[in-house]
Parts: C-alpha cells; structure tokens; sequence
C-alpha cells in the first residue's frame, strides 16, 4: 500500500472523499485497494490518499461521502468518434464494407457543425455517466467537439482528420487545430494531427504527418491494421504490412496512437520492437465481435512492453462509449482467443483501464492514477447491488460483476460533473431532442454521395 | 403487428401500463414493436396490448406510466444455480478443473440451509433488478431456493441436483421434491427432475430418470457437453458423445434442458434431430470466454429447431445473473464464431431471449410473449438515457446499447416485484449482511472434502 501519503492535514481541501475502497498503484505499478480511505483534492489535483480517521476534522469545501464505493482512477476512452453517437444502431448486421461504404460515408457527407456540436454534448453525457473522465477523439469539425468538451467538464485528446483525397487542405486544419486548439478548457483538451489511416492517407501525406508531428511536438493518432484483411490488401498491394508502412513514414518515432491494430501480425512485433516514439494501441473489442474480426493481439504487444488502452471506438459500429465494457470484454476475448483462462486477469484489467490507458494518450504522468500530484480525475463505483454482493475481491468485483451503472459519481479536475447519477453540466433531454430534430436532414442517403470509399 | 388485440375495455383492470412502446410477436413469430401501446394485467394474465387511446378512460387499480420505455416479456435464466451468488469472484483466473477441484466442490462442502435460502434470495434481487422474471435453477437444498422464489415473487423451474456418487438418495430427493414443488408459490414454481451431468450420473442413473420423467410427465435439467474436452472423454472412454449418452439412456424422448452444450458435434445433429422429446439447450457465453472453450452451436442447433435459451449459469463462474448480457454477448460471440456479421440479427437475439427461453423451460405456451392469455410477465426498459439515444432502431437499440440496468419495472404474475429500481419484495442489505456473516465457515477448505471430483 506503498502509494498512500498523507498530505497537508490542515489546510482547506476543495473536495474530500471519504470512507471508500481506494484503487491505488504501488510503486511497482501493482494494483492493491486501500480500505476506509479518503481522497483530498486541492487545486485539481489529488493532494492526499489517506485515511478516512485522517481527514475527519479536514475542512473541506465539499465533502462525499464514499461508504460502499470504490474510489478509482477515472476510465479513458483511448479511440472514440463521440458524434457518430448519432449513427448509433443505424447500420447493423452487415460487413464493415457494406457499412462504410453504403452507410456510414454517405451519411457523413451530410455532416454539418450543429450535428457534430450535440453529437459529441450527448457523447459527453454517456461517457460521464460511464465514469469516463478522458477521451481521445478522432473526427471532423473538431472545434464543436473542443466546445463540447470544454461545456461539459470532460478532459480530451482531439484529432481533426483526414483523408489525401482531401488534399493537403486536410493535414493543414489538422495542424491548425491541434495547434490552437492545445491547452484549452483550463489545460483539460490536449490535441493529436489524426491522419484517418494507412488506406486512406498515401505515404507522402503519412511522412510529411510525421514531420509536423516532430517539428510541433505533437502526437498521432490514426487507425491502422483495423484487420487482418487490411494487412493482407497492404502486403498485396504495396509488399509492406500497413504497420512497416508507418515505420517506414517515420511514424513510429512519435508519440503514435494506434487504433484496433487487430491485424498486427507476428512480422510486426520486431518493427514495433525497434519503434522509438510511445507507440500505443487502442483496442475497441465490442466492434471486432459483431464484424467477425480477429481481437487486438494484447498478449504479444504487452510482451513488446506497448501500452494497450481501453477504447470504444464510435457508437455507429459499437453502439455504446462504455469503457467499462470495453474492460470486461478485453477480458473475455484475450482468455478466449488465448484460450488460457490465466491470461489477462481482473487486475491486468484494471491497469489496462488505469495506467496504460493514461500512457496511451499521452497523459501517463498527469492522469491514470490515484495519487499525489495527478489530476484529481475520479470516480466512485458503488459495490452496494445486489449484482456486486458478496466482495470476495475487489478486482474481480469490479471487472467482471460491477457495470459502469453502478459509477454513481464523475470528477474531473476535481469538479463534481456527475453526483449520484445525476449529470450537473449537461442536459439530456435538451440534447437529444435537438439532435433528433437534425437526424432526418443527417441520415438522407443521396446516389454516388459519400465521404472516401472503403476498398483497405 | 397481428398481436396487439382489444380485450375488456370496461371491466376494471389490475394493472394498466401505458405509453409505452411494446414488444410485441407477429403471427409469424416475428417481432415487432408497436408504439403508444398499453397493456392491460387482469388476474396475473395480459389481457390486451392496445393503444394508449383505448385504455385512457379505463378503470385501473394500477397505472405505469410508460413514456420512453419498451414493454417486453421479461428476461428468462434458463440455466443457473442461484445459491453460488455467494461464491461471486472467489476463484478466478484459472481452468475448470482447478475451479472445480480445488474450490467450487470443497466449499460446497460446507454448504448449509441457511447459505442456499440467502444466496437464492440474493440471486432473486439481483435478477428483478436485471429485468429476469423466470429461472430455472440447478442446486441442493432446492426447498430453500423455492421459499426464496415464493417470497421474492418471481418465477421458476427447479430442479434438486444429483450425482450417481450419492446412490439412489440423490435421485429419489430429486424426484420426491419435484413432486410436491411443482405448482407450489401460487403456480410459479414449476419443477425438473435433475441429474447433474453424464459425467457424474451414471447411465442406469440417467436410464432410470428418464423413466422417472415419462411415468410422472416431468421435465429434466442437465448439464451435457458442457466444452468439447467432455466430449472427446466421452469418446474415448465409452465410444459415445455426452449427446449419444443421453439418447441410449432414453433422455431425448423426455422434455430435456441441456446446459451448455458447447461440446456438441457435428455427429450430434443427427441424433438431437431424430429426439422425439422437447430438447432445448441454455446458452452461458460469459463463462465459455472465462475459461477459454468454445461456445455453443447456436446456428446449428437453430438448423435442426432446437430451441437456445440465455442463461447465466451460476454467478461463482458467470459472475452475474445478468441475462441481459447473455442476449448480448450471444450476439457478439456467435456473430465472430461464425465470422458473419449479418448472422444472430438483433431481432434473433430478441427471439431466443423471448419466445426460445420460455420453450426451453417448459413454458412456451405461459410466459415469452406480450400476448392476451400468456401470464403478466414484464418489464419496461427505459431508452431515455444518453447511451440510448437517439433510436434508430428499437431491436438493436435493445440488444446493443440497453443494459440490464435501464429496466426501471419488474413484474410478474401482474405483481410489481420492482418499480423505478425499488426493489419492493426484497430487503437486499439485510439479506446481504446476513449471508457476509456465514461466509468464513462456508469459504474454509479442509484437505479432502468435496462433493465431487472433476475428471471429464
């Protein structure tokens, strides 16, 4: 219980957490659970994990109690597409090509800022609700999504995409947003240049992404062997995996985010090997499942020490922002597609939702963890249900019995946005009726109008 | 939408639910959904599903107002052994033979009365929450889980689990109690003749409960072929798959309910076609991820008509009662099973967690449909939530973004058992504590005690 400390015993906190289970990181990164523990947050970053007998007599501007509740490092959602929530369940039961090419593109092609704008506030909300505190989004007209964020009190890395049939107009607004954009809401959004992927943004445009990314500082976030389909197509067409086709744009010697990755083959392992940048993969196991894909290779990439985050990837494919799904099925599909009900246990879990998450988006440092210094990103699970009765481990109760419904209260930055269930910094209602009034301009499918053309 | 029907428009109803958007069977089996629909209880049975118009004026002792949520026939747990909710999460991360071995059969052990009735209690809160009005239970001490069902208001079929180890006991306590249980709780409670297994019931055993079975026109409830290292035994040591044992033994000619099944093989197809009894078969697919097997069949056995029911198995392996993700981790299991995204449609989904789960426990004709005359079993799903929106489609809505936590009402027999989460026949922290104070003597191992052995 190496990482509980005491903190400043008299000063005013701004928020006092107290009685609940604490998730805390040894400092071997060992996940344990502190009993009748306490989480003092000043300034936005938690300040103390101590005893609850500690803070008793603290002054606190706010006070929660956690009696019953897990006090855990708020979850990341390392890949999503927070407007596509509009596209939720439209396009089900179908290939992935069938559903870019005949759905999901055309539809885009109506896009328009104010659907972006509620998509992403009602993203917000469900993400909140979820116990997601950051989010690593990868979309267009992603001004709407910062001003989203920024209304709704979530932290964010955000990406403007692209595409080279957009010509070099695309990696323009995305250099342009992820210059302007970093920093924003009080430090909470951070920012990524977001080429769509391999299949969609020739070799040129991944090199000169690479170059911006070196020359800004910045991070990259793109999609990249989603299947093994798409690496097979790669290898045909171009004698590379799209993975060597990275390296050999220099993208491997940044700060990179790969989203699925679940055609990663075992030629790629030596090549991620010899990677110099934070190379990071998001795994979205949900979508996988339905489009009949193989899964992330978890086990492989941990071997290689590359850090696996949680994601959901959009709600058009997924059809929910449920990071704590996202855990349970990493770790359903890794015992079963390794067939060794040994791998990837309850605690491996809760690290891939924790720290490597964190790292997978560049927050490593900053989020990730309950402990002194970090922001005081938190969530309190209650583990009072029936469902989650009796706790013979807290892990395993977590991961595999608790649902993200029973994360009654979200904390970011140290501001309460969600207090038992109910959401302080967005209006539902309010949301979703506005976007239910733009659905029928959005969903109008209209000949040979589509965004790209899906042939990876 | 040939099921929405008129019924009694004067006579004073019990129940009138309103409002809502009902899930509802076509003549053809299909499913639908009719919107602004009522659905009038008289006597514990659905009399009608009509407009919100036509009940507006209606007498009622009871109104729900259903606005933004779906009326469906509650959720079905076609196989589980309620009492193990109080093993939840205690052995994790390991092959079935060391769970079995070296921790389910040695607590098991120390089982008590007073363990079973809390643990089934327990079990029936955790299901009303998640929207499951009807199990089917496999255990020991079942007079305990049938004055929990009594008390808890739901619905059941159980069965007083033998192995062949206990000599004729076993069998005669088996049948003896479905005798006097069946009928009991003012007809909920119906009851299953119940040999654990071909692997621990010998074939005389099995031979003599199948003439059991006919001679008292009782059902039977088994696990067989549970993973397909039973069945390769099987093979090897008695030239017969699990599924050819039960057909010598004369269980095919019964109403049989096997467990699993995900060891059935091609060579089984023939043999369940040519069962002259109602064969069904429960499928679990949370715990065959956990421990690494295959999952069941489900497009096969669909090729031959028989029924596959959602089950949970018991929660010291499943960790939930959550039928709810049964329906989805069906979908998204056999969907990458099959590599076909356009099979296990969420229509399909809605199909075996309605009208195959009811036939498979025996009450295809009672419960599984909002229809006039099928008992008042059901729930209402709130699709207000952020997660939920917007609602392209009610099916896949359901099936891909509801959860078991946005069922907000539990009714059965006509009786609300839970409204808006309230639990309103249990008392979940009494029975909670109460069962947390008997675990240190039912969790202690001693060398040597267990109720069986695993070697199939």
């Amino acid at each position: 219980m190496a990482a509980v400390e005491n903190g400043d015993r008299t000063t005013r906190a701004d928020l006092v957490i107290t009685g609940c289970t604490a998730l805390v990181h040894g400092e071997d990164g060992r996940i344990d659970f502190a009993d009748d523990a306490a989480v003092v947050v000043r300034g936005g970053v938690v300040d103390a994990v101590t005893t609850a007998a500690a803070v008793a007599d603290l002054p606190a501007t706010e006070r929660i109690d956690g009696s019953g509740q897990v006090a855990m490092p708020g979850l990341v959602n390392c890949h999503t597409h927070s407007p596509m929530v509009a596209l939720r369940g439209i396009a089900e039961d179908m290939p992935v090509e069938e559903w870019f090419n005949d759905w999901i593109w055309p539809i885009e092609s109506n896009l328009t800022d104010s659907v972006v704008e509620l998509g992403a506030l009602l993203a917000c909300a469900e993400m909140i609700r979820g116990g997601v505190t950051t989010f690593a989004d990868h979309y267009f007209a992603m001004d709407k999504v910062a001003a989203a964020v920024t209304h709704s009190g979530l932290r964010a890395n955000l990406g403007w995409a692209y595409f080279s049939g957009q010509g070099t107009e695309g990696r323009e607004r995305s250099l342009d947003f992820a210059l302007s954009a970093n920093g924003s809401a009080d430090g909470r959004i951070t920012t990524s240049l977001a080429p769509h992927a391999p299949y969609t943004v020739d070799d040129e445009d991944l090199a000169a992404t690479a170059e911006l990314a070196r020359e800004h500082g910045l991070p990259v976030h793109l999609h990249a062997a989603e299947n093994k389909a798409q690496t097979d197509h790669s290898l045909e067409r171009y004698g590379r995996t799209p993975i060597e086709v990275l390296e050999r744009a220099g993208l491997l010697d940044t700060d990179l985010l790969i989203a699925h990755g679940t055609g990663i083959t075992g030629r790629d392992l030596p090549v991620l090997r010899r990677a110099t940048g934070r190379v990071a993969v998001a795994t979205a196991p949900r979508g996988y499942l339905k489009f009949g894909w193989d899964t992330t290779p978890v086990r492989a990439l941990a071997g290689l020490g590359v850090p696996v985050g949680l994601a959901t990837d959009g709600a058009a494919s997924n059809n929910t922002l449920d990071v704590w799904e996202s855990m349970t099925l990493t770790v359903l599909v890794q015992k079963s597609t390794e067939r060794d009900p040994a791998w990837l246990t309850a605690r491996q879990a809760l690290d891939h939702a924790t720290a490597q998450s964190a790292r997978a988006v560049g927050l490593g440092d900053r989020i990730g963890a309950l402990a002194p210094g970090r922001r005081a990103d938190v969530i309190l699970v209650d583990l009072t249900g029936p469902h989650t009765r009796p706790v013979h481990d807290v892990a395993a109760t977590l991961v595999h019995s608790a649902r993200s419904s029973d994360v009654r209260t979200t904390v970011v930055d140290g501001k309460v946005l969600m207090r038992d269930r109910r959401l302080l910094t967005l209006d539902v209602p309010a949301v979703a009726a506005e976007l239910d009034r733009e659905l029928p301009a959005l969903i109008r499918r209209r000949d040979g109008r589509r965004i790209q053309e899906y042939n990876a």
